[in-house]
């Protein structure tokens, strides 16, 4: 079996000038990979042991890595951020946000939802950073019912994704498991909502912690991802260090290479052990479930 | 709240501790295809020519179909229906149940909804069926927003799958675009309720029409639809025969050769022209599509 010569070759025949209800093509199947995908390490900076930014970088580049995950910085963080790392070789993946209401009942606390969500593209746009994570609600905030709430993001993010695009980042929807937020919890769901904003700047991610609980298919879930796709968080499935448990990459990694994926795949987990030893090993485990995930 | 504080302190991880993994590998992927899939081409009986159910068996076998897929018809009608195909070859594909209310606000209607899908299983068992097709509800119908909606549906169905087995068939839950019916729009969410049945009896279907307004990816949408995958409808864009327009069914038919697909998949469409004449046609487009489908 050559898949990379359907890739190249029977792609391009699905769905041919076609339209969606949106008036385009179903978003993965219409494009063929641009590029063979690449394994960009990356880590959250808490992950990484060092005393600075740049200490940091220098262990995770050291150890293979090539990006940096940020948390919720402003403008003034992500200038200095930036500086910091200046030369070292390590890039700003995604700034990870956490919780900006845009799906609440209150039409007033959605506008300053999107006011925050807007400031936080700045910052990311100053980091040169690939996108801003946020969680529209959490199960313990107030949210509007799934099909309303859709109805909302997709009426809101729409004029936010092209802010971000003036900033030169996006926004990154992220699927979550049902126990922290029933509002979106599959990838092909973040798909469908990305595809309806119609913007460059809105864009989605993948955890495979959460796709653990979720998916039926890592692979399948990346293919509907497909074009939207612009980051990845890697966790076990005890949502440790990738290669400390059973938890296996290599149909997720199938997916990416799939799709042409080239943007970060970043740690958000926990540890066992000491982060100076366990997390060279974990990223030789996850090069080598790389190099197992044939296409 | 602070995600990557809560991270940081759970290693755990919220799902787990809700209970929501089973434990198991993500179903699509633990699974390799048993056999190489197979296009068995079917109809519902009203698409096809012909005075009776026999008639209408002999003209689509003719045109190398193979089943023929009937309506909500009960234990008696199955018995006929049986018996009037007996020795012409063709199978009795799924029996396409309308409306019947499980996510009704009303636990007396949800109640007898579940009478009535045992009903109906009752049916397709006598028929030699390969599942029932319901509808849970429709826009129309009151309803249950999709969170609280999901739990009855995942409290209600693995007795019902349990019968269902009983009775020789199964369950087919099938993704209705959001015009039609707002509460299950995309294959993974589908596998989802699926997989979290834990019942044989409990599965799926997959419909190129709704799948065009709905999925990113045709092959995402059957691979995360995986084993749960038991029946198929086939209609183009405009929801007319395939050929009849320029729907592509080459990224889901590769789905289908991925996954080891082994039911029917059956046309449920409109037609412009003379039946005689275009259904042939359109099986003859159908074979040329899967040929196309290199995995």
């Amino acid at each position: 079996m050559d898949r990379r010569e359907f890739v190249k070759s029977s792609l391009v025949g699905a769905g041919a000038a076609a339209g969606l209800s949106s008036g385009g093509l179903p978003a993965a199947a219409a494009e063929k990979p641009q590029a063979t995908a690449v394994l960009k390490l990356c880590s959250q900076d808490s992950r990484i042991p060092g005393k600075s930014l740049k200490e940091k970088a220098e262990n995770l580049l050291k150890w293979g890595g090539v990006g940096l995950e940020l948390g919720a910085i402003d403008v003034n963080r992500a200038k200095q951020a930036r500086k910091e790392l200046e030369g070292t070789g390590a890039g700003i993946a995604a700034l990870c946000y956490g919780y900006i209401p845009l799906i609440d009942p209150d039409e007033e606390k959605r506008r300053k939802g999107v006011e925050s969500l807007k400031k936080a593209l700045e910052a990311a746009g100053e980091a040169g950073s690939t996108g801003v994570i946020f969680v529209p609600a959490f199960n313990q905030n107030p949210q509007l019912p799934f099909a309303e709430g859709r109805k909302v993001l997709v009426g809101l993010l729409p004029a936010v994704g092209e802010y971000a695009v003036k900033c030169g980042t996006r926004v990154l929807l992220e699927p979550l498991n049902r126990g922290e937020a029933r509002f979106l919890n599959q990838l092909a769901v973040a798909a469908s909502i990305c595809r309806d904003c119609k913007s460059d700047g809105i864009d989605m991610m993948g955890d495979f912690y959460h796709m653990f609980i979720e998916e039926t298919s890592d692979e399948g879930a990346f293919l509907s991802a497909g074009k939207y796709l612009h980051h990845v968080h890697l966790a076990s499935r005890q949502r440790n260090l990738p290669g400390q448990d059973e938890r296996s990459f290599v149909d997720g990694f199938r997916g990416l290479k799939r799709i042409g994926y080239q943007d970060y795949c970043s740690l958000e987990c926990g540890c066992k052990g000491d982060p100076m030893v366990e997390i060279p090993k974990s990223f030789a485990f996850l090069k080598s479930e790389w190099k197992k995930a044939t296409v």
